[in-house]
């Protein structure tokens, strides 16, 4: 899979026939969105991008404020059975258990070494701040920048047996480049740990690491023996931030510092950052993935415990957003192997 | 004054000359670093970027690396005799006096309201949180940027009797446009309260909200009535983070993601960041500008109250980063009025 590459042709493709006019425009919109089948959901996207960029248009938003943010875990990449950043952290205490013994005999991390997933994550949340405490910390930024990289090269997804970055949304992939095409500005906010999509977000989504936004542990600033040519920057296993629920519109102010005009999610995780969105002057496109198709994915919602999606799938109805059938409207779910 | 349109011109009369080769390209950088005097710092200014954007050279950086990292009080605008935002912040504590009867009787506001400010500030640290806390909270986000565009718009500077956005300095505007025509992204990585700087950065230095990081106050999301097309965020008066010294490496790493290739700045406050920056492989350019024209603008350094310049300028001594001497190395400060 080259990403980039497919999408700097898309890019060009979408420059050249965007010289020569509106109906040649919307054959570009359906070569750029090829995985997208012929329904609703894709005609609302490709009309909002054509009013948002047509000049004479009364929806037309300045190429400045076409800010675009979609969270990551279940909208731009799979997150079935569990969020592949606690695969990740997972095999991490697995790698480091040798230089603690005391794991052994220490929950959450003695049921991970024995196999038993489930007695692990039976302490929720606390449990699970722990694993990723452990595994998050204990090391420079840049170090933990090659750590990640590593894994995602030899790492497998337990069911599919395709590495992590295969399992990318192809209709996602293809949206983002239709977008930036059209002169948006793409951000990742997602519940996530920021350092470890920008380990991978730039080459798989082209989103540049000042783009993306997650949730961070604490970081401090030293001098390796006082030596002021040796700055580093230590992660600890403190939390900084949490990037979810009402943290996505405070951290879109901090950050971006700008309402988006767009927003995808998928899980009551995202409700607030959509209507942050939805409540900007002028137009505004809030979008929802519903994963709906359990033989070529996952179908879950309401009940389920990574990604559940039950307040936000009943706001969208009321108040209509568009609401993404995966069974129904992408034709193709992951690039092909 | 307005930089947009002078900025615009110099990135086409860049890109136009910028087509014809090398002899070409350095008129180009002369007529756009016009306010800069032809001394060794120009020369310094124009050979790191001719090598950074020259694909045959050793020191060759990719367009998406080309980060540069600028401190905004001192260093983009003037900081004397206090940093404006204070002065944002003590016609603001004014303004909301008759809302505050207790202020009169309570410091700091009370010194404040009698128009003393030295016995205001003799509360060092204290006292300037709980200015700035009383002065940056209480209202929703939007309400904050429209309150401090107003007062944008009607404030003068003491001295100099101009408004604030006037006391920027043209030669740093000429090395944001100057380096943004050769594809450096141009970031703000400020003390000042990011918000504030966010509400006249772009209109003054072309840099939009989401490349202007700074210190902030928390905020909390909530939706008006329980109405979920009504969501706001409420400024609280606590502090969030301090963007300031060990502060800077931390922020840029937490939102931008990548080091920088070029930092700039003019105070104690800004070694660590010039430390982080340097510290990168491949080439790397550090700026600290020495405040020297006691004429044209303020001399200050070593024992300055507001941005003092000590250790930062031994190191810059030491490790060979560029000292901009005010008064030699500018033809000019300010723009014309």
């Amino acid at each position: 899979m080259r990403p980039k590459h497919a999408t700097a042709l898309l890019v060009l493709l979408a420059l050249l026939t965007g010289l020569s006019g509106c109906a040649n425009s919307r054959a570009a919109s359906r070569s750029m969105l090829a995985s997208w089948s012929e329904t609703p959901t894709r005609a609302a996207i490709t009309s909002f991008v054509e009013r948002a960029t047509d000049p004479g248009s009364a929806d037309y938003v300045p190429p400045a404020e076409r800010i675009a943010v979609f969270d990551n875990d279940g909208t731009l990449w799979a997150e079935q059975p569990i969020y592949f950043q606690l695969a990740f952290a997972i095999d991490r205490v697995k790698a480091l258990a040798p230089q603690h013994p005391e794991w052994q005999t220490t929950e959450p991390f003695a049921s991970i070494l024995k196999g038993d997933l489930k007695s692990a994550l039976a302490g929720g949340d606390k449990a699970i701040l722990q694993i990723v405490g452990a595994s998050h910390s204990g090391m420079t930024t840049d170090e933990f920048n090659q750590v990640v990289k590593e894994w995602m090269k030899t790492a497998r997804h337990p069911t599919l047996n395709r590495p992590y970055t295969d399992l990318v949304y192809q209709p996602m992939l293809e949206l983002l480049a239709y977008l930036r095409a059209n002169g948006f500005k793409t951000f990742i906010v997602s519940g996530g740990g920021v350092e470890f999509m920008r380990a991978f977000a730039e080459e798989v989504y082209g989103i540049p690491p000042e783009q993306v936004i997650g949730s961070r542990g604490k970081t401090t600033f030293s001098l390796v023996n006082n030596d002021p040519a040796r700055p580093v920057l230590a992660k600890l296993p403190d939390i900084d931030f949490i990037d979810d629920g009402p943290g996505k519109p405070v951290a879109i102010n901090a950050i971006i510092g700008r309402r988006p005009i767009l927003a995808a999610g998928n899980s009551d995780g995202d409700q607030q950052m959509l209507q942050w969105t939805a409540a900007g002057l002028g137009p505004r496109f809030c979008l929802l993935i519903h994963h709906t198709d359990a033989e070529r994915e996952w179908a879950y919602d309401r009940d389920s415990q990574i990604g559940r999606l039950d307040k936000a799938i009943d706001e969208a109805d009321m108040r209509h957003w568009i609401v993404i059938d995966m069974k129904r409207d992408w034709n193709q779910i992951f690039p092909k192997p």
